[in-house]
This record gives structure tokens, C-alpha cells and sequence, in this order.
């Protein structure tokens, strides 16, 4: 209730701050029988793991997983999985200069607001580097949905500040830090060098996909499967939009254009992004976020101290330039955390679930 | 569990189908002693009520309400509160020429393959008719919170179809059918004509405010105050996108631009919509959601019937050609519940609830 | 959260006072595709109505119930089932003498306290009236289990005041006003009509029964199969113990007489009860009630008003001398609610429900 | 939603297993700005820990509990508590012998059907050493009721087999092994090790009493006061049954002796046990419970194997004789767990929590 557990069937409780001993997650409610093992998950913590290239956070963090519970023998036993990540790289020091003062578009005015607690080591608790748990947790719903469904669940960065990035194949998207579908990102890199120069930051938009989705997942009213994935995505740090679908452009559509026609083998478009009245139509789930520019900067910026007084602010610590850039993994497991919660709470109320349809295939695509 | 109840300590379980007897909803967890009649919450239902202009569904609907429990001597009592809406004007006939076929961009072909059950009476439980209750229920909770804290909740259209609506005034908008935020629209009227003219729909924009907001609710990790209102707004009929505050503009922002200046008056914008970190800031909470166009039109579209077998198909209800028109008091009751349901989370976690700041002004706006 | 929702997957939301216009609930999360019509559910209400013998309150309700949604040419459709019943015998001037005055035993008390609200029309929220709409919640629980499981629900009387009703058949319980399951009830009569003569009230000892209970239901840690029982037990009306199985007898037994001797055709014995570690065993869940006397009695008992002024208290309305004559449909009830949850509960996870075994019988009894 | 989160507001994960390399909790929803540190928590960790006597398990675990997060500067943020307890004595081999076979009494076998895993390491997750992370949870909880209304919770052992233990003092609790509460314990040292020696094991009876408990906390129908006593003393290991006040007692007892008299002063008796209508009336909260005798007993015992083949079983590990020496501190965690989450829910719904009347004292006790 108070904010830190994610989904309902496949329950992830998060824990941990940014420079605290550790950060991780128990998971509820996965299903018996599972082979895991730390592999099965680590590969995902790498794909967001800072330090990667000159365009992320210089921070270090080796981000490896240990399974503390839920699994015997290589397989999980269907009792909670707890996944512990050791923070070992958290130099406070680096946030000296913001111990008293609020840094604009970040979130310690809020949370000295809501608490009455200062906690200045390096957002603490609202770091984006709590999302780790989440990439691990999202590992082990993509494994089991993918062995099941075969679902797969992919992303890419599609804009960077103003400068669409476009897109070729997703064969490309592992091959650049910017999990950009493009063969070439020297563009990219010049933005972000210029940007990185000027101490300042832009914002990006990311596209995530997933494909053989079950029909049928998703509840009639209020958890909607398309509004579970808003819920999902406007969570992430620095999320301000979420479009399923045609999104805002369907505003200008007309219904005639808008609805996807069906035939006997399939669905003729996606307009819908795979959700019809909240729930998945078995085509692909089509989802775009918007993602500010990162608050932490070397802009110097007006603002107030905790009693108040005018000062400015600027932030030296390790930090993304574009937030972004590291936010495709994370949308992934989010996205594949909302499938599995649905896929979970299909099977309680109406005890099947279908890849294939009862009447006519979902999708001719 | 089934997605049908809204909120977690406000919470609103919602019932009925477009076509049967009633439709309602219980709140459970209204603060005890607050004065309540039916007439406070009639004037939110007249504002959605079909049947008001001819731009809208001509199901005429009297959405009387009426309280069965939870309130005595005109008091809130603490214990639940169930509304119940009579459905009079329940013409099934009209559907009878879809009652095997599925409409494309319509829920019918999901829930069936959902439930195995086929309930072709106007969407059934998929119909925005289904809205009523909330908005019912959403002026329960505005009214409380007005009490309490000044909060207010507006809305109105900023888009229809391709045409801007511009922003004159929040006095206009209960002065024509449209919730239109301008003196003269005509050029709307003349706008839908032709739509509903040349039997097809269209998208619309809708944003919606509330201000008042008292600062530091929302939950840190997962139930976000934005994140929250992402999962209400996207969760309301044919919404395919939300953004919150700079929203899609945030990508191209800069860093030095997005983040809103504290000053020792307040802050200098709102480009975070009210929002930082998932929690309050004071400010008012900034809102925009994409409306897709209505699915039942009269234009013949490709489909297949229950046995998958080719078809074309046309909706001769009562329908909206854009339902975006009476979605502004279903997004503001949204809203109104969302923001009831974080005052009461803060209540029990933090014991008090700020409207004035501990140490600055929220908002010099 | 504000406790008017029992059930997690099958969630009964139940809303209502004694002597409000109506009572009901809204049953979220059963199955599609089960006939159900008001008939199915009458019978176990009209089990439990008041006025059928002189040895229950003289209130005369037909309890009938309305299905208002979630049921579509005879069958549920997966979506909300409302249920509502009118209250049509509510004399609220019986009342009339206990309006300032607390009843020594009765929630009136804390609910003041609780609410600040002085709701005195035959206990409103606190009368064991409102266990009506979860006996219909109940009854569609009771078939949904019967027809997938061969699930049967029994309840009997064991004890009245200090007298012992003794066991001699099931097939004896309906045939007397007491759910007795004895041929002779001519004792009780005695007892209950000596009692009512004194005006005053007792206690009674309840014994519910589910067979045909699949294997593994109920969960690890904290919503174990007992721990639910236990909770929707004691939270009926005056119900101060509980027992499962051997339950408080255990306390004198050694483990080699306690625990139930596995053979390769089941369980020779069963003090578990039908749970071991929270998990049902596939044996009978046997379940033991204590219910205390009825607080509104003629007999004058010392009490203050709400000033807090010393006063005697005497009930004139027309109250169950013996609240626990009417209980026993009402154990069912819960205990069949608390298995349709974990049934949907254990398909969610596990995928599958067994009634037979995996490696051995379950029961041999 | 997979049992292994208790409460609500106040929400306790708990996760590991008995076995594997740690156990340990998070608590979510605890109210900022509290003092804390390991050692608030140790104490009664320590007070249950195995191998303090040799009337309990001979396992040597130090139980040192470790905070990684929520608290900054010793004092909670109000973000997630994780708690971690290292296992340190996992002598598995201990069990070999039990590997194939399921013990009478014991969850083994319903574990097995409910997951299809054999996980045979002490009982996995069904042991009862899983309950030291809610020793750990309960502290907390403890120390924050305390710090706010002077809420205490007390415990003793009342029977022991079928061994009354008597009431003396309180001040006797803390000088003996049982938690008898009286000055000589050799009887009840008699009685374990005639026990211990004849291989066999016995039930406990263990009484809770919560003092100093605001009035008004509870919910109305389901989330009763008593009601959550009940489900959170009948979760604890080997519990078969569970009393609120009088009790099973209540049965034979008159309306006119049981209903608790209300005078200026207070209440004149308690036979409610501190909750009327499923609500604190403000006097002690006084729970009792039966605890069945261990199923892991040196007695060879008639099974089966995990084929289904006939065998015999004897239990060689380590082993409380009476599971129930160790559980008073356990009932109080829980109690202590079940009052914080209402005070909290209390906060939410009604604002204030009163530790004193609004009319008249709640106990003249």
C-alpha cells in the first residue's frame, strides 16, 4: 500500500536506496517448476548496468544478483524469490554540495515534503538505480512467459532530445549503447558528446514491443491491461507520457481509419497496440513513453535551500546525461511484469489461457 | 482482483452492463460525518448524461441517483456507500444487426475471447455508460476534498479531431456542449456536423487540472501519484495516450529548461505537472489524454463474424461520433479519486496532510 | 481496506444497514459460463431468514434476491454480480428506548467511538442482518465448487448454552429450527423456550463441514487455508473461538497421536482437520465454532448514555434469544467463500487444482 | 496475493526458507522519522531463538538481524525496511532420512501436492523458523505503538500438554524457559523432560494480552479486529485454535453475565476480550491459543513414501519437543502486527486515533 510492491498475482516488493548496503526485491506468486538459476537474470542487470559507455553514468557497479530464497535445486519451488544486489560504488561525497539544497525537476523537494526526512545521498530512494530490482524481476517473468507463450519482449530508443533516431531492424538495437535499431549512431553520438560538453540534458523517447502475447489478458475496468502498462511506464523515473497504440495521433484519425479491420486471418492494422477495451487483442502490444531530461546537471540552476533562502544549485555527481538511454531494459521488464500478472490473473478467473485463438487467428502480422 | 474496484482506502467497486437493470457502485472507505445527498452528486452525472445535444449518443438517460446506504441523517456514516443508476432507456433492438459480428476497434472481439461469452447488447460491460458510476462516485470524493483542502477539479477540450481548440477561458466551458474552454465554437459544431454527416467519428484531446492539491501524496516507487493518474486516465474508454505536465514536449527539452526553479515564493513553472519523484509538489497536477474515435459508426467496415467467416459491418445504435465530448467530468472524477485515494494513503503512513509547505511555498501560480 | 470486502480473486464487496432502504454485495472474479438464477441462490437465504420459528427474532424480511448484473441469458459472464435485497421490515421505533444508551456486549459502543456517528437503528452496519448478502455470495461460491469439484458444505448446531446437542445424522439437520442434526429435538425446545421466558440469551457451539476439498489449497506463509478460515469465522457476528480439527483438544494429545497417519489409501485419522501447514489435505476441512449470547436481551443490565451517564439498558426490539440458531448456513457460507478464493488462488500459480491425488489418496474416510 | 505478505498498511514480506543461505522481511508502510536500530530489534529475536534450553531445538543460530534499508541516521524514512537473518547451523543431512517420506502432522506432504516440489531441507519454507523475521517485523511495530499510545503486548505460556501452568505475575515470564508466568517452573522442567526422553512431543496453550490499545480500531464487517487475531494467531505454525475474550467459555454463559456492563469508570468486566462488534473498545485485547504437538517426534510413525508405498518415519533432527515453548513471542509480534496495521488503516479512514474516550473511559481496569 505504501508504494513499493509491483503487480498483484506476480507480486514485486522492492527495497533499498541508492547508497545504502544493498538494494533488491522479493517475488510472489511465481510459478513451481521453473528452472532459474542467477544467469537466467544477470544478463538483463547488464544490459542496464552503468558505466557502460561515456553517454551513461561513470558510476560502477558490477549490479550482480544473488538469489537468496525460492529456488532448490535450479528450480523455483513457487515460494518467494529474493534477489539481493549489493551496492558497492556509493560515493556520497560526490552530493556534498546538494546536502541542503533542492535540485529543480528532482524529486528530494517531494520527498522532504512528504517525510520530513533528508536523505541527499544521491536521491536515495528515488533513484533511477531502483530500477535494477525491477530489470531482475522482469528477467524471471520474461523466462517463464517465453517458455509458456513464447512471448518476447523487445525495446528501442526512437527520439533522442529533438533528433529522431528512426528505425531499421532490431538486430541493430544490442550493438550501440543507445539501443538504437540503426546501423549507424555517429549522429547520436555527436548529439550526446555536444550535450555531455554543455552540462547539460535532453529527454528521449522509447518504444517497447511485445509479441505473442496471449489474447484475452486483461480486466474489463479498471485493470485494463493497457492501463496496467500506463501505470507501469509512467512509473519509471522521469516518465511524463505513455502512448498505446496510435496514441495521441489517434486523435486526428477517423474511426473509419482508426479501427483495425478484422479478417479471417487476422487483424488488418494495429492502431489498437494489441489492447481493445483493456484488453489484449493477441496482436503485438505496441507502447511509446516520453522521458524527461535528467534534473541532475551541471547547469547551474535557481533554487532554495531548506529554510527556504534563494540559492542555485548544481550537481557533480555521476549522472546520465540522457536517462534515457538506459531506460529500454527497464520498460522491457516492466512491460513483461504486466503480462505475467495478467497471465496469472487470466488463469484464476477463467483457468485457460490462449496463444491461438478459439475462433479466428489475433493476428495476421 | 477482476478489475472492477478502484482504489485502494477510497475504494470503488463498480457494477452492471449498459443494457440490464441498473448499473451502481459501492465506495468503501469515505471518511465518516461529511454532509451527502443525492443532489450533490446529480450535478456531475447531468454534465456526462447522454442525450444532452445532439452532438452526442440520443439515448436518453435520466441517470437518477440514488444512495442505499452509508449515509444517515444526511451524514457519511464511515461505512460503504452504494449508488445505484437505473438503466430506462435500454434499447437492445438496435444492436440486433451486430450480434454476431465483432466491430472493428471495439471490445466485443476481446471480451469473447476473454470469457467464451458473447453479450452483444450494446458492449455490455465494455460500454462508457459504465463511466456514469464513477463519475457519481468521483463527486463523492471531490466534494470531501473541496471541504477539506480547497482542491478543485476542471476540465475541458483542447482538440477535436484535427482541430486545436485553443484556451480562453475556464468559464466557457459549461456554456456549450462541448466542454470547449473558448467563446465561440462554431467552428466546432460545423466540425462535427460534417463527421456525424458523413456517419464517421473522430479522436479528441482532453486535459484536465486540479489545484488545491495538498503536497507530498503519491507513493514512492509504484503508485506514483503520476503513475497512478496514468492508470485512471488510460483506464477510461477509448484513452490511447496520457501525459503528464510537459508530457510528449519533455523529450526535446532540455535539462536546463524542463526543471522547473524553486524560488522562496514558489516554483517558476510547471513543466513537471504537479509532479516530482511519483509525489505532489503543490502545484497544480497537469493533465492531457488522447481520446481515440468512437468504433460503432455508420460507415461499413471489414470484419468477421463469430464463426471467423468475412463480413462488413455497420453500428446503427445511438452512439457518440465523439466520445471525447462527454469525457471531461469522467477524466475530473478520475482525477478527484485518485487524489481522494492518495490524501487517505498519506493520512495512514504520514498522519497529516500539508496544503501550506513546511519550509517554502509549493506554487507561486 | 476499510473491511467491507471479503475474498481476494472471488471478492464480495457487501454494502447496507439493518434499516436502510436495501442490502447486497457485488461478487467480483467468478467464473464465465455457470447458470445462475436467483433461484440458486434463495435457497440457502430462506435457510437463514429470520421469522421461521418462535425461537429466532419475530422480524419478518422475504429476503428475495435481485441479480442486477454479471448474469447474461442464465449464465454469469465473468463480470460483476450485484445482488440486492430490500429491506422491508425495518421497525426502527423498537429501537426507540436504546437511541442515548450504550447495550453492555454490543457494538454500539465502538462504533461511536469509531465513527463519531450514533447509527442507532437496530445496530445498522453492526446487525447480523448484513451476513444475508454473503450467504447469497456464498451460495454461488457453494455451486460453482459443487459442480467442478463435487465440493459439498454442512453445518450443524453441537452445542446450546451448557446442553449438547449430540450428532446423530446430517440427515436430521434441516428437519428442526435448530440445525441439529438429532431426531429428537424436544430438549433444545425446552431449553430455548425456558430461556426466552427469562429474557435472556445464550451461547452456541457450531461445527461446518467441507468434503470433497481439492489438495493444495491455501497458502504457504500467510493466507494459509486455517489462518482464512479462521479470519471469515471469527468475523461473524459473535463468534469468539475457533477451532480446526482437533484444535484446542490438541493442546493434551502427544505428536504420535496427533499427527494423522499417512497409509497408501489416505489419512487414518483427521485431528489436522484437513490442513497441514495451511494447506488442505484433500481430507475434510472440520471446522469448530463458539458463539456468544445475543446482547440485546429483555434482562436490565447497567450501562451509561452517551454523556457517559450511569443508566439501565433494556432491548425491547425483536432479537434471536440464541444468535446462533441462525449461524449455521452462514459458517457455510464463509467457509465456501474462503475455498472458491484459494481454488481461483491456487489455479493463478499452480495452474491446476487437483481433487485426486498426485502420488496417494488424500482421504481414505 | 501468494501468502507471504502479512498486513496492509503496515505490509510485512517475508521470504526464505529454513535451509537456504538467509531468511528475512521488508516492511512496507511504516511511519517516518522513528529511532531504530538492530538492537531494537534483537531483543526479541533473542527471546525466541533455538538452542537457549534444552526443552527446545538444540540449533545454534545467532538470529543477528540486519537493517539494509529505510532507516538513514537511525532513523526510519518511511520507504521499505528490508530485514536480512543470515542462516548459520543449515545441518541438512540431519534430515536425510526423511528425504522419500512425509511425516504425519507435518506440511511436507500438502507442500508437495500443492507444488509438485519436494523440498525435504527442515521443512523448507514450512518450518517454524520463518517466523523470526515476524519476531523481527513485530519489534518494530511494538516500539512505534509504544513510542505513540503506550500500547504493550505480553504473553505466557497458560498450558502445557495437558499441564495447567497457573497465573502468578507477569515478572515471571522473563525468568524461565516456558514463559510460565509463575515462580516455579520444576513441574513443567518434569514434565518436558519425562517427554523429551520417552521421543514424543506435546501441545501448548499460549495466552496474548495487548494493553493500552486505542479505541475504535478495527473495520466493520471482515477486517474485524478479532477477526485479523484470529487469521494472524491461526497462520503461526501448528496453531489449531484461537480465542477472543471468554471464548469458547462464551457458549454456556448468559447474555446477562457475558455482555460486559458499562459504567462511568469504564467497563466492569471483559469478558468482549477488548473487541466489540470487530471493534477495540479499548480495554486489554486478551487472546488465547491452542498449539498443536510437533510432528518431527523420534516416535516411528506408520506413512508413506512419495510413490505411495507403505513405511515408517522417525524424525532424528533437531526438534522443539513442544513447539509452543517458543511461540509467546511470536503471538505477540503478531498481535503487535495486527494493531499497528489498524492504527494505521484507522489514520487513513477517520483521522484521529483516541487513546482516551470521547465520552467515557474505555476500562476502568
Amino acid at each position: 500500500m505504501s508504494g513499493n510492491t509491483f503487480g498483484h498475482l506476480f507480486a514485486v516488493t522492492n527495497f533499498g536506496e541508492s547508497h545504502g548496503p544493498a538494494i533488491g526485491c522479493v517475488i510472489d506468486g511465481c510459478p513451481p517448476g521453473m528452472d532459474l538459476t542467477e544467469a537466467d537474470i544477470q544478463g538483463d542487470l547488464d544490459r542496464r548496468r552503468p558505466g557502460t559507455s561515456k553517454f551513461v553514468t561513470q558510476r560502477n557497479e558490477p549490479d550482480a544478483v544473488q538469489i537468496l530464497s525460492g529456488v532448490y535445486q535450479g528450480k523455483t519451488t513457487g515460494t518467494p524469490i529474493a534477489l539481493l544486489i549489493q551496492n558497492t560504488d556509493q560515493r556520497s561525497k560526490d552530493y556534498g554540495n546538494i546536502l541542503e539544497t533542492f535540485r529543480p525537476g528532482h524529486a528530494d523537494y517531494t520527498y522532504f515534503q512528504k517525510y520530513g526526512i533528508r536523505d541527499p545521498r544521491g536521491g536515495g530512494r528515488s533513484s533511477a538505480r531502483l530500477t535494477a530490482p525491477m530489470v531482475a524481476a522482469g528477467a524471471v517473468a520474461k523466462k517463464w512467459l517465453k517458455e509458456h507463450y513464447g512471448t518476447a519482449f523487445r525495446g528501442c530508443m526512437t527520439q533522442v532530445g529533438e533528433l529522431p533516431v528512426g528505425f531499421e531492424s532490431w538486430d541493430h538495437v544490442p550493438n550501440n549503447p543507445f539501443f538504437a535499431p540503426v546501423a549507424d549512431v555517429s549522429a547520436l553520438e555527436e548529439y550526446m558528446e555536444a550535450l555531455r560538453k554543455g552540462g547539460d540534458s535532453c529527454g528521449a523517447r522509447i518504444r517497447v514491443v511485445a509479441s505473442g502475447v496471449p489474447v484475452g489478458l486483461g480486466e474489463p475496468l479498471f485493470d485494463k491491461m493497457d492501463a496496467d502498462i500506463a501505470y507501469a511506464m509512467m512509473g519509471i523515473n522521469a516518465v511524463k507520457g505513455v502512448e498505446i497504440g496510435a496514441g495521441f495521433a489517434s486523435i486526428a484519425q477517423r474511426g473509419s481509419v482508426h479501427g483495425d479491420s478484422l479478417t479471417p486471418v487476422g487483424f488488418a492494422s494495429n492502431n489498437a497496440g494489441g489492447v481493445l477495451g483493456g484488453i489484449s487483442t493477441g496482436q503485438d502490444l505496441e507502447v511509446s513513453i516520453a522521458i524527461k531530461p535528467t534534473s541532475s546537471i551541471l547547469t547551474p540552476r535557481d533554487s532554495i535551500d531548506v529554510e527556504g533562502n534563494p540559492t542555485a544549485v548544481v550537481t557533480k555527481g555521476r549522472h546520465d546525461p540522457c536517462v534515457g538511454i538506459r531506460a529500454t531494459p527497464i520498460a522491457e521488464a516492466m512491460l513483461a511484469l504486466v503480462v505475467m500478472d495478467h497471465v496469472l490473473r487470466h488463469r484464476a478467473q477463467c483457468g485457460d489461457v490462449h496463444t491461438s485463438l478459439k475462433a479466428i487467428p489475433a493476428s495476421a502480422s
